[in-house]
């Protein structure tokens, strides 16, 4: 089992310069520490709490600096598409399509995305069973694509809070696939703030840690140099200059974890 | 505050002469009950649980039969659709759109659907608080269109469960908006059966009564006449034989409930 | 199916004098409606949130003020018992011995409960499903005494969060006894307020209303002449002032519920 | 920050030698890993799903045994309590008195438990938040006894289901006092047989991973050499032939996680 991978950058594109900075300081710290990088944005986001929000530059600049940054940096990128017809354009720009935890039942997306040939990966969404992955996986397939990730990013429980059921990563793991924790996303407060969601930062790294213990093959963070000044999600990213030192210590885990395997 | 509407028909279109026959049948039940009756139906259920699920005749076809129906049979007609794409088509052939839940906070349907001047029936997420759904409220009103419908069909509660809390009934109409009780979806089993849905078909008039009781604009209910033999959520569906008595009893409670609102 | 019955009554004791009040002007108002009425209040509020929170006159003093009320007002009388050295004391004051949700499972208590021969009511745990109620009944039973209502009073949902599933009503009336609505408790919100909880007393009646509808033996009620300075559950108790006009409401339904029951 | 120490020994007492022999087994297991080790049983399982679940030996003959075991092998040893009689004889007899979850709230029982002197783990309630536990300490403190430890063991998520939130281990770290995992019982399917609980034994070692990689005073783990012939909980104990190996990786969890504190 390979070394943990991590998945990081801001939650919206704001810039090419933006994108690059925080692109070549994760590159740094995950070189140092031993892990593989990707770096991931997004260029639109799609589905605010409230209209008001900020939504990003929009694909096609997106998909350009995009492209940019992983050209400049020589990192592998992800992001994730809203519709069907975005696929194919993102799979030119990037390395690995993601499917956003709401859409992640819509059959048209998933095929859309399986058939570029990019690597997929799927949130599971705040309502599905970890089991319920397989049905997802089977969509993908049926496109002959079998470059699938699968990443847990909490699940509804109650109003305006999510859990991380830690056995649903390695139930997640059953597929075959690769499992991803979403160590940010978890702990964010949907809605949580009236017009928009409220967030635990302090309890990603938490959730980051546990996953790595039990066995992950990624995690994904979000992060920004001034998360309360970023355009969305500032509640739950994590500070970058605390990046180095987590990547750190969550490579002391992976090492860990990958000796001793967890068998269920 | 007027009677209560009555949407209902089966979940998916099948064939013209088997929608008509429902719809004939459901609004002869409605009439006689002295309910209003919108008929309803998909041509696409775009987020089947497996790959394997039919998913109906597709826009085109679809659309002609749901507007064959309404004219038909003289009702109005409510269908959902999956993307931005869909909503002028679909808003040239039936009188209401349906955002579904999974997709009741990507922006630019609910941009799009506004935009038709059609009326929209947004389903709450099962991932959503009720009180959320002014921020979805705010986003069609920002196209001018206020003719909204806001509707409860259950929210996650563990794994494979919903749970209709109906707290959320009062709390959306704080909205101004009429507020539908989906008493056929609340009682699903979303992924309960692994490759598709389980349900309670038997707590679904349950559900429609309690509603009712509190005060509802509208119940949205799917019904078939063979339900186990339908192409999907036949474990929820209520036998269209059984619908007549049903309305009855609803139409009761409601004449009670109006007579007697319920403040908050 | 007989009429509705009505258990309310304050909270916790705080005089005889005031408990003959509530149960004076809540016996006249069901009189008046045509309901069954029982007086309910606690001696000993013995798991409150915080240890500041006061817990009423203790079990000696209160049972001598439950037995005068009944005496006085003449009704039958409810109140919770706690471990199982209570339950033969309280069975000579009172009428029905009620089992604490958080006990509900506490074996010995429920055998003790039962040996006395007074009616039991338990309350569901909020931790437990309306289908293992008929392991409970089973414990009673085996005492020889099957004197049992089962109550609904919330089931955890989140953190500090209740949700009344209105599926439990007919699914615990399968164990063949009355169902009771505890439409107060199932409004609080549990630890909610930090050292003590906090309540929607405003859905209290909408709780009470769906339950009704769906046909069930009693409601129970907490009501206070000021909730906001009562002891414990302000929150969440209705004024007493609001209760004729809520059972009027409520036997309207009722009479509707039982002359067209539900079957499952 | 000390080393891990583990409570293990079997669901409930069967017999002085079957205590012995996994009290020994264990100790040996853990003196080798270096983790101090705490003895574990239930001479009293008071509130089993159904009355024909076995409920141990009683706490007469139960303590004796208790005792015996902590002599004979020389280890701390720790056992239930279910009511406020049982807190003075059983603190005589063993170390650490446990107070089960369902009376996490029971005013009188912690007061009692603290007035011993005996060490208290109060395993938090499957209803509560875990920031609601400094209102127990605060309880337990008022009787000048501050040997507290807080127990997580999973809350409700849904029906027949628990989930562990792993943010609850810092937040109750923040009370002080030291926090114990329980692996175990978080795997618990309650009520998920009908008569009897479930468990997804292969998820408890996935627990206490992920638990101690965040940073825990101790896991709690129940085993027995044959957990399906165990009179109860066999669903969710694991294997005692697997436990060295279990503990010896954990181990090596503490050590990292201990060197790299969580900060919240």
């Amino acid at each position: 089992d390979r070394p943990l991978t991590v998945i990081a950058g801001p939650c919206q594109l704001e810039s090419a310069d933006h994108a690059q900075m925080i692109a070549g300081r994760m590159k740094e710290a995950c070189d140092k520490a031993g892990a593989q990088y990707v770096f991931k944005a997004s260029y639109d986001k799609a589905n605010r709490t409230s209209l008001s929000g900020i939504r990003g530059p929009g694909m096609d600049e997106g998909l350009k600096i995009l492209q940019s940054v992983g050209q400049a940096i020589d990192v592998p990128v992800l992001t994730d598409v809203h519709n069907e017809g975005q696929c194919a354009p993102a799979a030119q720009a990037v390395d690995i399509l993601q499917i956003p935890a709401f859409l992640c039942r819509q059959t048209d997306m998933l095929l859309a995305a399986g058939q570029t040939g990019a690597a997929v990966n799927v949130k599971k969404g705040q309502f599905l069973a970890p089991w319920e992955m397989s049905n997802i996986t089977t969509k993908i397939e049926s496109t002959g694509n079998t470059r699938i990730l699968l990443t847990e990013r909490g699940t509804s429980f109650g109003y305006n809070t999510l859990v991380a059921d830690m056995r649903a990563l390695p139930q997640m793991a059953q597929t075959g696939y690769p499992v991803v924790m979403d160590a940010t996303h978890s702990v964010q407060q949907p809605g949580g703030k009236g017009g928009s969601s409220g967030g635990q930062r302090e309890f990603a790294p938490v959730m980051a840690r546990a996953a790595v213990a039990i066995g992950v093959a990624a995690v994904f963070i979000e992060t920004h140099e001034n998360p309360d000044a970023s355009p969305s999600d500032g509640p739950n990213m994590i500070y970058l200059d605390q990046m180095p030192d987590l990547i750190e210590t969550l490579m002391q885990f992976d090492a860990l974890a990958k000796a001793r395997p967890v068998v269920i």
